[in-house]
């Protein structure tokens, strides 16, 4: 029987740490690929390339006979939609994207590229999970983190996920994590968006920055309040965004 | 009193046609601010601009002394975060996106910019509705769509939204529409992805193509259904992606 194919991700490039932290940690656990962005793409959410030629290219700094390592001049979706199209020669059983280089717990669910990845494998009927790691820095342990991705990898493999639900990940960044809480995502919003600045010519121009702003009281059941006492969360995302239970709200208001 | 302010944008670009037929739609309800990308962002879903210097320039070609039109060089989701933070003086009643040229119907709310921007919108608590024509023609003819989408804008601005709830709403491309219905998005996803070409150098490279399949039998109460049969589709989308129903089930897998 041949072994499980998982396809491996990521959204900060095939150049990044944490994507080769994933593969090593989950490379005896089946046939892996790795496919990831040439380029940093952070935030980019589930965008895909309309109108771009994409190529996908054997990346040899990489890629050993165990573990064929590629790169596409795109986002994670056409990663994972180009991956599934024009690279694997069975379907996987498993989209893993990570494990990334920062936080995607709350809000951030919304505009990140490595659950943008993990969205497109599960609505392809794929059983999907995002990895990331509450931490910027360049020199970040990843090492804490290998047991509980391979205990998640481990179970989802061996009994699937819910049909359109997905896995959101996070591992908080210090030593010695306490555990795994399955939580909701935090409720929340980004505020004090751009700095401004003034170029050589005197026009303005912005970068982004902000600062994360919970919308509600940081309950225990929030992956924010266990992520703050150095447990890891696992929130269950769902791919359908139809909010069935405004549905009569929504009639009532249309349609008198 | 102040007449209430609306922000209109798009992901088909500052030129588009939809963009300046919304703007005109709503230009006697409110005071109309314009803010658009540069350049075409169709499939940008909710993806922004990091690490990039973003400008806001007002477009001489569209702005007039009632209706201010800027430009923005990145995502639909970087002018609503740049509009709120940059140009607005008074926050907006409403955020709108489109007229979109080509359905946002079914899954496609995860790929859309049109959406990305309204997503944004609903997030930091401004009710915010997206509107797209299920064409992709140069002269598609969006007169027709002008009774509903005052009907739609007006209902919204009188009474608001539920919070965390932004509506998703898609427009049959033929003549006399029958009316309007309240209902959810279809489950499906897009196979058959890309077209692969062969470069000069005789290096493959592809381009996104596409079907759109459904994942189930076309339920009457869905939009494609709806839309097949020549109505106008509302459906309202959740930001809060956690699906709560499943973290029971997830806990039972992954701590046992």
């Amino acid at each position: 029987m041949k072994r499980p194919l998982i396809l491996v991700t990521n959204d900060d490039s095939v150049e990044a740490r944490g994507f080769h932290h994933l593969i090593e940690c989950v490379k005896d656990m089946g046939d892996v690929i790795g496919i990831a962005p040439a380029l940093p793409q952070s935030g980019q959410s589930g965008a895909l390339s309309v109108n771009v030629p994409l190529r996908v290219v054997e990346d040899k700094r990489y890629s050993t006979p165990q573990v064929p390592v590629y790169k596409v001049n795109g986002t994670p979706v056409d990663c994972v939609k180009l991956g599934l199209d024009a690279v694997v020669d069975r379907r996987p059983s498993l989209v893993l994207a990570g494990v990334n280089h920062g936080s995607n717990s709350a809000v951030n669910v919304i505009y990140s590229g490595t659950m943008g990845a993990v969205i497109e494998g599960c609505l392809v009927g794929i059983p999907s999970v995002g990895f990331s790691l509450l931490s910027h820095s360049a020199d970040a342990d990843f090492s804490e983190t290998t047991p509980l991705v391979r205990e998640i990898v481990s179970a989802v493999l061996g009994k699937g996920l819910p049909a359109g639900v997905c896995l959101n990940v996070n591992f908080p960044a210090r030593c010695q994590i306490e555990g795994l809480k399955v939580t909701r995502g935090a409720r929340g919003h980004w505020t004090e968006e751009y700095k401004e600045y003034t170029d050589p010519s005197g026009k303005p121009f912005y970068l982004l920055t902000g600062h994360f702003q919970n919308d509600e009281p940081l309950a225990d059941d929030t992956d924010e309040y266990w992520l703050k006492r150095n447990w890891a969360t696992v929130v269950p995302v769902g791919v359908d965004m139809t909010s069935t239970g405004d549905i009569p709200a929504i009639e009532k208001l249309l349609i008198p």
